[in-house]
C-alpha cells in the first residue's frame, strides 16, 4: 500500500469541482463529484431519526438503483427540519446536477452541512451548476474538501494506491469534513470516498460498513450525532482489475486499504475537534465482543470529566474507572486493569497506588493514551478522540445561526 | 405543606454533627446523622458498575437489616477502586460509629465522596469519632450540609411539614452535596434523609424510588455518573401518627412532600453546577411513557453543544432537534414540535421560520426553557440542566487528585 496525492480525484476516472453559490459567508459552499463511467454506490447515513432532507434522498437513490456517477454537496445549510419543501430542494439539488452533466437524477447523491431550521437557497445552487459542471476537473480534490468545512480548521483529503491481484493498481481517495458533533454513529461529519476498483455492490456494501464502525463510528469529539452525517462511496471499475467479491482474497486488501483510508481521516477530524489541544487513544481489550468494546471506549472518549482532565494535564485516572463502570456494558469490577500510557494504576480493580509525581507526564503530551483490559474475552476495539477545552466552548457559544 | 427550617435535625428524634478529620485541605470533612430511635430506612444507589466501597457496605446492611439509626459519611476520599482494603475501611468506618453510638454496625449507613483510588485514612476517622458523637444535636444540619461539600460553592438542606391524617405534624428535611459528575442514575450526589414519620418500609421504599425518579435521576450537569452516589431515608416515626402504608391516603400527600424535597435539592445541585451560569428546564410532553419522556429530556440535557449555545446566548434550536433524534426513542419526524420559552420554532418537525431577532431573548435570561412536544401519548417529564462554560473546563482541568 502506498500514500499518493490527489485526494478524491487520484482514482481514475474521477473529476470533482466547487463554487460559491453565497449559502456561508466566505468560499465556495457547494462541490460537485463526477465519475466519468456509472459506479456502483453505497452510503452509511445518521442513525438520527431527525434525518435531514439530503440523507432522506440520498437513501432513496441509493435503493432505486445500484449505481451512482456523482456527488453534489453544500456547506452553509443542513437542510433539515425544513419538511416537503425541503425533501423538493434536495431533489432540485440532485436534478440539477443530473441535468448539467447528462446524467439520471437517480444516479446523484447529495449531501448538505450547515445551520439547521434554515431552507435551502436552492436558486442560487442551480444558478452556479452551470459553471461548476465547466469547472469540473482532476485537480479540485481540495477545493471540494475546502466547500465542505464548516468549523473545520483544515481540509481534509488522504488517498492510497494497493495492488490488487497482479492485474492492477486500484487506488482510493477520499475528503471529508468533521469539526464539531461529532461522535459515534456517525458525527455530523461528511467523508466522500472514490474508488477505481471493479467490485460487487455487496463487496462494496461489507467493506464500507466494517471500516465506517473502526473509523468514524469509533471517534467522538462532543458526543453530539447530528442529523447530517454522510460517508459515500463511488467505485467505478476503471482501474481494469478483475470483479473483487466478497470471497475473494483481493476483498480483503481492498477492505484494509479503505478501513486505512477512513481511519486516517477520522484521526484527523478528531485533531481538528472543536478547541482540542490534545488527541487521545482508548484501547479497550479483551472484552467478549468487540461492539462491547467500542461502547465502553466511547462511554470514556464521552466523559466530559475525563476530557477535562486530559485537557487540564491532570492523571485523574478515577474518571476512566467511573466511565468504565458506567458504559453499559456488564464488567468484573474485581478483574479489570487501567494503564496511563505506559504505566499501570489499576490491577484487578484495585488502585495500585501509583504516586501522582510519577504518573505526572501521562496526560502532558500531545499525545494521549489510555488502555482499559477487563480480561473477559479476545475482542479489543480502540476509540479516538480529543480534549474538551474552553475553546470549544467559545466556538459553540457563538456558532452563528 | 409549610416549609421550615433545620433541615435534617427539623424532623423529631434527630441529632448530627461534623468535624474535622484530615481528609480535605480544609473544613470539616467528616459527618455523623443519628436518630434516637431505630428507623425503617431505604436507599438508592448508583448503578455504575465500578462501585466504591461505601455504597457496597450500605447495601449489605440495608439488606441485613431493615432499619438503621446513623449514617456516617466523609468527603475528601471515595474509597473506589480500593478492593478489600477499601471495604474493610468503609465497614470499620461503620463500626467505629456504631461503637460510640452503642448500636450495631449494621445499624450504620456509610457514604463517601472525593477523589477516586486512594484508601481512606480510616485511623484518622477512627480517632475523631468519639469527639464527633459528643458533639451531636439539634443545630448541626448546616455543617453536615458543608462537611460533605466538594467543589459545590453553597450548601444544600431543606426541611417542610406537613399534616398526616389529623394526628400529626410529620416533617421531612434533607441535606445534599452535587457539583460537578451529576447524571441521571444518581450523579456524584449525595443526599441524606430523614423524617419523623411512622411509615412501613415497602411505602418508604415506593415513595423514594418515585421521587428518585423526578428529581435527582432528572439532573445532569454534565453527563458523567458517579461511583458513589447515594441517596438516603431514615424514618424514625416520632411523629406519633399512625403506621402509613402503601395504600392509605396519607401516603400520597408524603410521597409528594418527600417529591418535592428532593427536586428542591435536585434544583439546588444545578443551580451549584460546577461553572453554571444559567439554569435550564427541559420539558417533553406528550410520550407514550414517562421513562421515554425522561430519556429524551436527559438526551437533550447532555448535549454539550445544546448546552453551550445556551451559555453563548444563541437560540439555535436545531441542536435541541438533533439531540432530540438520537435520544434512542422512536419518534414521529413529521409530527414533532419545539418551543424556546413560549415561542414555537418547530411544528410537525418543519421550522417555522421564526427569525432570529424574534428568539435573541430566549436563552438570554438566568432560567432557560425548552419544551418539545412529541403528540404520541399522554406522557410528560422535565429534567434540569445547566450551562456548559468555560468555568466547567477550568474547574474540572484543575481538581487535585
Amino acid at each position: 500500500m502506498k500514500i499518493i496525492r490527489g485526494g478524491i480525484t487520484a482514482p481514475k476516472g474521477f473529476v470533482c469541482g466547487a463554487a460559491r453559490a453565497g449559502l456561508k459567508k466566505k468560499g465556495d459552499d457547494v462541490c460537485l463529484i463526477y465519475s466519468l463511467f456509472p459506479a456502483v454506490a453505497d452510503g452509511v447515513f445518521t442513525q438520527n431519526q431527525v434525518e435531514a432532507a439530503p440523507v432522506t434522498v440520498s437513501r432513496a437513490h441509493l435503493r432505486q438503483d445500484l449505481l451512482a456517477q456523482a456527488v453534489i454537496a453544500n456547506s452553509g445549510c443542513a437542510n433539515c427540519c425544513t419538511g416537503e419543501r425541503g425533501l423538493k430542494d434536495a431533489a432540485r439539488m440532485a436534478a440539477a446536477a443530473a441535468r448539467h452533466l447528462g446524467i439520471k437524477k437517480e444516479d446523484v447523491l447529495v449531501a448538505s452541512t450547515g445551520v439547521i431550521g434554515r431552507y435551502l437557497a436552492i436558486r442560487k445552487i442551480e444558478k452556479i451548476m452551470p459553471g461548476l459542471v465547466k469547472k469540473l476537473n482532476q485537480k479540485n480534490s481540495l477545493q471540494v474538501a475546502k466547500a465542505i468545512m464548516t468549523t473545520d480548521t483544515f481540509a481534509k483529503e488522504y488517498a492510497v494506491e494497493i495492488k490488487v491481484g497482479h492485474q492492477a493498481n486500484v487506488r482510493i481517495g477520499a475528503v471529508a469534513k468533521g469539526a464539531g458533533m461529532i461522535h459515534p454513529n456517525m458525527a455530523t461529519m461528511l467523508c466522500f470516498i472514490t474508488t477505481d476498483i471493479y467490485i460487487s455492490r455487496r463487496a462494496l456494501k461489507s467493506a464500507l460498513q466494517a471500516a465506517t464502525a473502526r473509523s468514524f463510528n469509533a471517534v467522538t469529539v462532543d458526543g453530539d450525532m447530528s442529523t447530517n452525517d454522510s460517508v459515500i462511496i463511488l467505485a467505478n471499475g476503471a482501474a481494469g482489475n478483475q470483479l473483487v467479491d466478497k470471497d475473494d482474497r483481493e476483498f480483503k486488501v481492498f477492505a484494509q486499504a479503505l478501513e486505512l483510508v477512513m481511519k486516517e481521516l477520522a484521526a484527523m477530524i478528531v485533531r481538528d475537534g472543536e478547541g482540542a489541544t490534545k488527541f487521545i487513544e482508548i484501547e479497550v481489550k479483551h472484552c467478549p465482543s468487540e461492539w462491547q468494546a467500542l461502547k465502553i471506549g466511547r462511554r470514556i472518549a464521552s466523559s466530559a470529566l475525563f476530557k477535562t482532565c486530559v485537557y487540564g494535564g491532570d492523571p485523574n485516572w478515577g474518571r476512566v474507572a467511573a466511565a468504565l463502570g458506567s458504559a453499559g456494558v456488564r464488567i468484573k469490577r474485581d478483574r479489570f486493569d487501567i494503564y496511563l500510557g505506559r504505566r499501570q494504576v489499576v490491577k484487578n480493580g484495585v488502585t495500585l497506588g501509583v504516586d501522582k509525581s510519577e504518573l505526572k507526564d501521562a496526560f502532558r503530551g500531545k499525545e494521549v493514551r489510555v488502555c482499559v483490559d477487563l480480561k473477559m474475552g479476545r475482542e479489543s476495539a480502540t476509540v479516538w478522540t480529543c480534549d474538551l477545552t474552553e475553546k470549544y466552548i467559545k466556538i459553540n457559544a457563538q456558532y452563528p445561526t
